[in-house]
């Protein structure tokens, strides 16, 4: 069986997946690029095209590289909520919404959207299509598996998408991004989850960027 | 002007300092002792005598250790919450209490005890002399350092304890543990302190024991 993975899932200090205020022209509201900028500099970030003037041609390599090149390999579909897809607030009015990635998205698999609001699916290029499910986590996992040739499912967030799969237990490994700052409000990735640990290996390691990386394995 | 320090607190990583139900027979609730077992088996904590046998006569070495030994050098006095004096719950009924450790308490020194029902100073054996005071937190540094004979205060915990003297900017140096479970419920270390970051360097290493040490000092 196909394993369902988070890579590089970043959490603040106190827990926040996002800060508040998510909307159009701030994709993770008040926390801004906080969370994000550990992996921003990395070569696969670099690599990615949109940030490669900032990091270099080719980006850093050492442990933060280590962990967020994962992402892409084995991976045969993607799975996200609709506030990764699109913002809460700050829509363009009567303009279809077609993702933050520009036309050209760096997922390269389908990727099934959860939403209560399905339409028909959205053909990117690159080989990224978005299918949008009104679902529970194990029927979107069940789409995502008859979308991934084989492949593994990455659960890609937001916040509470993945904390919607490990509630259901679903989840076989998972990499989470620990930087200490402070966001003091917005969603939290652990609520609800008590005795987490007991279902996993978990191994921890701090990068000189200050962010800590978590792996959790199932335990088996 | 001495410091003012907090050393081996440890919280889950969902941020949790203590569990839910604190009482007589569960002093930190439904966490148990998991928040403590880094500190059980190290040095520092064997040589206190109380849990030597567990831990073999001399204790572990390596970096839990050497965050663990910080905790008593330099230091004049402690402050403590009443929670880390005295239970919730379950106090025997018409007996005076002196606290969970006995009649010759490891802090070998002052300790001012925050609490609504002030009584006259309770000398132990060994240097430690409670002092209980209804003060705020500037008040109680305040006294801890006419106590302290010049030494660093110790800000002991309990969790509300530890987040008051950082909501009022008064800690310079803290050492935080991060234990890798859930606890799910109980009392947060980190609520209302947006921001903290930007007050204090920090510095993160991952232990083999699974913790991950937080240092944070203050920027001058």
């Amino acid at each position: 069986m196909s394993l369902v993975r988070v890579h590089n899932f970043s959490i603040s200090l106190d827990g926040f997946g996002v800060g508040e205020g998510q909307r159009l022209d701030q994709p993770f509201g008040h926390a801004g690029t906080r969370l994000l900028e550990w992996a921003i500099p990395t070569r696969t970030f670099a690599r990615m095209g949109q940030h490669g003037e900032a990091a270099g041609a080719d980006g850093t390599t050492g442990v933060d590289e280590a962990f967020a090149s994962q992402w892409a390999a084995g991976i045969g579909a993607e799975i996200m909520g609709r506030n990764k897809f699109e913002p809460l607030a700050g829509l363009p009015d009567g303009e279809e919404w077609r993702g933050w990635w520009g036309e050209d998205p760096p997922f390269h698999t389908p990727v099934v959207v959860l939403t209560h609001e399905p339409r028909p699916p959205l053909e990117m290029a690159g080989g990224t299509t978005f299918y949008f499910l009104d679902a529970t986590p194990a029927e979107a996992l069940a789409r995502a598996r008859e979308l991934a040739g084989g492949g593994d499912i990455r659960i890609g967030g937001g916040t509470s998408t993945v904390r919607e799969f490990l509630a259901a237990d679903l989840i076989d490994e998972m990499h989470i991004a620990v930087v200490p700052i402070l966001l003091g409000r917005g969603e939290r990735l652990w609520d609800g989850l008590e005795g987490l640990e007991t279902r996993f290996r978990i191994e921890t390691v701090a990068s000189p960027s200050g962010v800590v990386h978590l792996t959790f394995a199932r335990r088996r």
